[in-house]
């Protein structure tokens, strides 16, 4: 596996390859890899011929006030798990040469990045459109993958993609779960033992809505009282609990197809978000 | 020459004309050519393998109440001229397909974007980062062709090149010009005979300025003062007479080299821009 930081370099692999017929898949990250992006690179293996990942803690998508210089950084961790998986090229460029002092462009989508995350992390989904962007130009791949977890910014990226005309096949891939039903996420090493416990009830109060879908509750309101009620009473903060169409973000009006529930929680200081699909595809 | 509006044959022709070892040059424009525009296609037929041409009237750089629905179109001798001067490619998208109902992305360039044009133009350089930015994924290009009559313009798209890391060199050709001087623009398309004679003030206070610089003046106030007083004198509306770095588009202390002078008035229902470097480089 290479390991580069400049995009020169980034550029000659990526085109080298490219010659030789492959296709290339690439899988944005932040690093604090966990089974979840190994997941996706495991994907990326099996459809692509030249896997690239990148690990970079954009500053753009943290907020003041937000965990950006706490966000765990572990790149020799990081570095043998990927060649373990058989990434072929890790990109990892430094923030002064990827952000000089002098940029000054923004990307932004409207609508999907609204609601959900958008309305409580003011800047966010601007930050993640902005550095997606200037990741898929540098890297160029065939098929980019996502993980379902961040399910508003599959959202986004998918309609970033479709709006600029990115030649490039959005890949979402499930979410990766511990034993007890918690998603993975990198914000998962912020619990406490006492916390992590708790964090459980977040999953659960998920699949139980899905449950009563599948008995079938069609109704979103109901859903999403009900999960709030029970998230509350189990000690934890909600941000939001909403019914959502997965590639619109909208509200529907009834639960059906692509519809998922989705919600926000804190827990201490600790932010955590998961989803569910409500009905089987 | 091949003349085509979707995505799908765009990139096939692209790619096999890349297959073939050529070069790719884009003049991105919004029709109603003139020798300006075909100068650029002249430049790009001598870099490049293959070279393309959009024409494609922006409807997000036009604020409301400009100039949008009356903006000369004229397909036929647009294409014309396009063959005759050697374009391989003509893409005509059509609006509906290029921002479709849905399409909610937007590109925003700070800075450079934010006086002179952008002052007077809320939006404007937003709608033509976003096109520029569509359009620049859509053709894939090697290098890509500007006039420096808009001086902004090609200061906002060499922002967005930088910063995205776009693949793409940026080429900025002279402004080509009446014999009386007028810089040629689609839009002197609406002046009238007296209108058309008046007009050829702004150049010639730009000039003038210029000489005042080659004479050693290297004030940017005195020489911005005495334009305006000269183009007002003249009977011409001023939006503004500013001297600015043409990369940064800020305002130098003094004048030097890579320094012009800009203007925009407005001539009965008309808007003009001009420029002059104030040295030679």
């Amino acid at each position: 596996m290479n390991v580069i930081g400049d995009v020169p370099a980034l550029r000659t692999l990526a085109r080298a390859a490219r010659g030789r017929g492959d296709t290339i898949g690439f899988v944005p990250t932040m690093g604090a890899l966990h089974e979840g992006h190994l997941s996706l690179v495991r994907r990326a293996r099996q459809d692509c011929g030249f896997v690239v990942v990148s690990i970079f803690v954009n500053p753009l998508q943290f907020a003041p006030g937000e965990d950006f210089s706490r966000y765990p950084r572990q790149p020799e961790e990081d570095e043998k798990a990927l060649a373990a998986t058989g990434a072929d090229l890790l990109y990892r460029p430094d923030e002064k040469s990827f952000y000089p002092p002098d940029f000054s462009t923004a990307v932004e989508v409207g609508g999907v990045s609204e609601g959900g995350e958008g309305a409580v992390r003011p800047g966010h989904f601007r930050g993640v459109a902005t550095v997606v962007t200037k990741l898929f130009l540098e890297v160029a791949p065939d098929a980019a993958y996502f993980g379902r977890k961040d399910l508003q910014q599959v959202a986004v990226v998918g309609r970033l993609i479709q709006d600029l005309d990115f030649p490039i096949r959005l890949v979402v891939c499930d979410t990766i779960r511990d034993p007890d039903g918690l998603a993975l996420s990198s914000r998962n090493a912020y619990l406490s033992a006492f916390e992590r416990k708790l964090a459980v009830s977040l999953p659960r109060a998920l699949f139980g809505a899905r449950a009563r879908a599948a008995g079938g509750e069609r109704d979103p309101a109901t859903l999403e009282r009900q999960t709030r009620i029970e998230l509350e009473r189990a000690g934890l903060a909600v941000d939001y609990v909403e019914v959502v169409d997965c590639e619109s973000m909208r509200r529907p009006q009834r639960i059906g197809p692509g519809v998922a529930l989705a919600a926000a929680i804190r827990l201490g200081k600790t932010r955590l978000i998961d989803n569910v699909l409500l009905l089987d595809e």
